[in-house]
């Protein structure tokens, strides 16, 4: 941590810093400039004493060295996490599949949807049957029904299943049927559900906050690792900006950032970072190249009959061909 | 709903969004223009019709005409809602004003917080006894201990207290010492616990997700009022924009843009919204000349040793100074 | 300006980057942490060091101290500056109240307005003769002849005349005219521009661009001050952010902000930073009370008729009522 | 044009707008739903109607249906324009590769870098002689001193030189010694440059600003081909966003947006869209997943001593990989 002191700080303020930095357990080295005096604070010790010298008389601006996570940090971890539920791998290069529609409707439009996307070569079957929606006047999901449906879809086809907790009273339940807990983008900062989620020991698909920085990104994720919970998978949805004709706009460059900061496995949903289906095939073959560990995509049989998010999910057929461009580019690139 | 078509929709996929208007009980009309064919769908439902429309082929935009939140909305309730709780009032005329310490850390602290913003003009207590915090390694609050130090202090003083709940769980607990239940920002599409804290009965002080659109903000207060809760109050604390200098950007347009569109008041956190000691001064005088219904404002008798917040709080000094400040403009407001 | 190394930095790569600095003409303190070393490089020179050591091998961050402009700085120059053009003073304790309308019309709409403005109150008379706009198939401004009329509009009332220059080539041309030169939005980080404007010895309203920083805006203003030219205003006008409700997010905090670290006066413009006329008064009175020293208001004898931001202009009537609060909150801060 | 009066509207004021359409040469619908009057507006007259209308009493909302532009909509032109400039082609298929030093700083340095990216591929070569720089204190390019240079690197190599134009004084100049205009993100809005652009007759590569709208950037190529010259490429460099992270934000759904919207082609820019090198590569590969028709690309011989834009620029080496990569993937899309 640097401490940056106001140009008018006294020696006094610059002493009173000095110790409290002592007292924390991290050593102190004032730096006396023809302007400004700083101090580094060095040690071991990461935290959050950012926030409470900040406040301190005569201090200008204060700097972090380290990252403010540890265990999701590649410094801590250099190699990266692969995670592998049935035939589904993300991480370590591997580039896992997800796909289904946003909810569950009906055992029909599953199952059909499960066929589907397994043919065209996914290792994992979204669906929501608890959904979180912006209005209290929308279609709120299937509940336990819809968990049921995945649940054979499963049985059936193989894939993996991945679908969306809402709520820490719905975590035992919703681990009983799914192979993966989604947290939601809007429940990203939701820490008593990712300590319930870290608890329930299966692996989590955590999406990023729509406005969530880096930093509070992997602190979530933090939480729950911190709970002993190691099989995190960070999923990069678009983040808002004043961009009108996406719904949001998706970051790329995430992937490699990510890369670089963690050893967790980073997926792109190119559905919600577009919300237009006439760019998801586009965006989804870019998020391979870039480098990304899987992909998770909203197909429904018919999107214009969807309950949810028919504009920006795509017909088995479109869904066929985005996953054939996508391989291709794996190889492409995989090749020497 | 206006439906524009795409400009080289077919008249096939004309008639089939009409008759889907029809069929959602609404009445359309198709306006055949030189470049483009318009459907306006008019009818008194309001809806999620929007998102089923724009999946369907042919279509090119659909704008929604309604605002899709109704209990919210002065289209429905013209007269604005004065929330009144013990001495404190926001709404119709009325400015309420809370501080207090960003958490409770002890006795000592909250009574003298409760004291000194009483004794300069605050008629509501905020104080957090269970913090949403960033990293799973800062201080989470004194829990049940803290609410019972707020109840203390509402007893000594008569001040509202307004404290945040974090989770469906802890309504019930929250609600036995609170007069105000806070809903964070992190927390404002936590939708479960929105349909809790409506369930409380309780008056609800709901903040503005860091980006929540101003419609997806009105219809989580729709979750509550749909609760049949209808002391609800919205604060904007700032949202998330590219400027760094402020922890987030505090839009006082808010003010004017809620005031026209619902009946519910509109509270301002200049604490949160500019995250700055020395800014919160100003944009707290700012926000009642912008015709805010109240403000809410971080205090702590020593900012420099406060365990979170403390680069954004006022001494009590300062607060005394801004309360003077605020109630001059509203008085030189209120004249003739 | 701090450096941080990355975690597996060599102690070559940190030899280097502390010659770098000494080469420099400044002093680099080694501080070998933990975890990381880092380099605290501390003169009195300032410069754009930052890019060309955040390039080196080993770096990972590196973090400015001084501020990247100096005579636009507080530290160079304590004292605020007052700028004064005839009537019309900012800075220092006095508010300008700047009026008129977007564009210079006729002449009949241009003495109605000054006339009008200057009834109320107001101190300078906008008006633009060369506009910028969007689209190439909009009214591009009366040019010269919209000049003189601003000119004869000086003559009768005395109001300071404010009005943009779009080109270098036209800087002369509008000097003649023109109490005031304004610089608008999309060309502040035109610095040929900047340059001639600071040559003309006029005094210079300068806009923020719409996603600018801080220290881009007042590294523009620095642009002009670099040509001797000390009277600068610094216009806050919005910035672009997701909000769609307004056109701009008028971010208020940039009057604290900017008295700290400039003492170059802040005017603030509500109808570019919201949009909407309705929104215009609550703003412009907020704008007062957060302490800024001067406002730039659109008024339009009949705003449904303007050839431009009639949707943002005020009628006459309006702005007398916005001049008559502005004034009473000016008033009541400045009570003891 | 759709308006959507206000709910509370007056048959005259619904009567009022009417009338205004029919004036401006449109045709009006007024239907009248149950809550509010809705006008449909519809012609071939294309303009900006929207502004005049929205400041009308009664007036809640005005939805445009055409785009504001025409030479530069697809609509007008729908097959996708080919840009040729000596061996560069970008457009209908073809993917540009333009690479090269930010600055020209020297005829070495400058030399060296044109014949490493000819051997790697590239086919356009980029070079700053005029250089808009956010401090005046900070190198502002070679100027002629630096076209000479480039120009003497087309006679060896055969590139198409692409250089940054900043001021209407120079375009004559700039365009004796370049290939390509091109206009800076800063300068997207200085519409005195682009007239000027427009008329010299050269090829333009524009750069979209950080915060433009898409409908303000494709305005802006309007301003160019309204001049009558066709020869525009839309360059997306990243925009303003809160991530702090990367230097700007770089959405590469402005690639299947733009290719569905207009005819002109989309050049990719990952260094400014990153600003950072180590994620350059990553993002170049990626643009070319989605469709881009070419990239620009910043190289030099040794970024760490580089004069500008050291920290985001590519060595030789790392270029050349980067070609190779894009090529393999445009191999493999490119295949049935």
């Amino acid at each position: 941590m640097i401490v940056v002191m106001e140009q008018n700080a006294t020696e006094d303020q610059v002493k009173s810093i000095a110790s409290r930095i002592e007292a924390m357990g991290l050593k102190a080295t004032v730096i006396v400039g023809t302007e400004r005096t700083v101090i580094a604070a060095i040690g071991e010790k990461r935290g959050t004493f950012k926030d409470s010298i900040e406040s301190c008389p005569g201090v200008s601006e204060v700097t972090p060295i380290s990252a403010p996570y540890k265990m999701a940090s590649r410094e801590v971890r250099p190699e990266p996490s692969l995670i592998r539920v049935r035939d589904f791998a993300a991480g370590a290069g591997q580039v896992g599949y997800v796909a289904g529609p946003c909810s569950v409707e009906s055992e029909e439009q599953l199952m059909s949807s499960a066929r589907a996307v397994k043919a065209a070569g996914a290792t994992g079957l979204r669906g929501g049957a608890f959904k979180p929606r912006t209005s209290p006047y929308s279609f709120q999901g299937m509940k336990e029904d819809g968990l049921k449906l995945l649940s054979a879809a499963r049985d059936e086809t193989g894939l993996a299943v991945f679908t969306e907790v809402m709520a820490t009273e719905d975590v035992d339940l919703v681990a009983r049927y799914a192979d993966v807990l989604q947290v939601g983008a809007r429940n990203m900062q939701n820490y008593r559900l990712l300590e319930a989620v870290g608890k329930s020991g299966k692996p989590v698909l955590l999406k990023r906050g729509a406005s969530a920085t880096m930093d509070e990104f992997l602190l979530a994720a933090e939480y729950i690792l911190n709970e002993g919970n190691d099989q995190v998978m960070l999923c990069e949805r678009g983040i808002r900006t004043f961009e009108s004709h996406t719904r949001f706009t998706l970051p790329l460059a995430s992937v490699p950032y990510l890369h670089r900061r963690t050893h967790l496995p980073v997926i792109i949903d190119p559905s919600h970072g577009t919300g237009h289906t006439y760019m998801v095939h586009d965006l989804a073959v870019a998020a391979v190249a870039a480098g990304a560990d899987g992909l998770i995509i909203e197909v429904h049989p018919d999107p214009s009959n969807a309950m949810s998010d028919g504009y920006q999910s795509q017909t088995f057929e479109a869904f066929a061909e985005t996953m054939k461009r996508c391989r291709k580019v794996q190889a492409a690139l995989a090749e020497e």
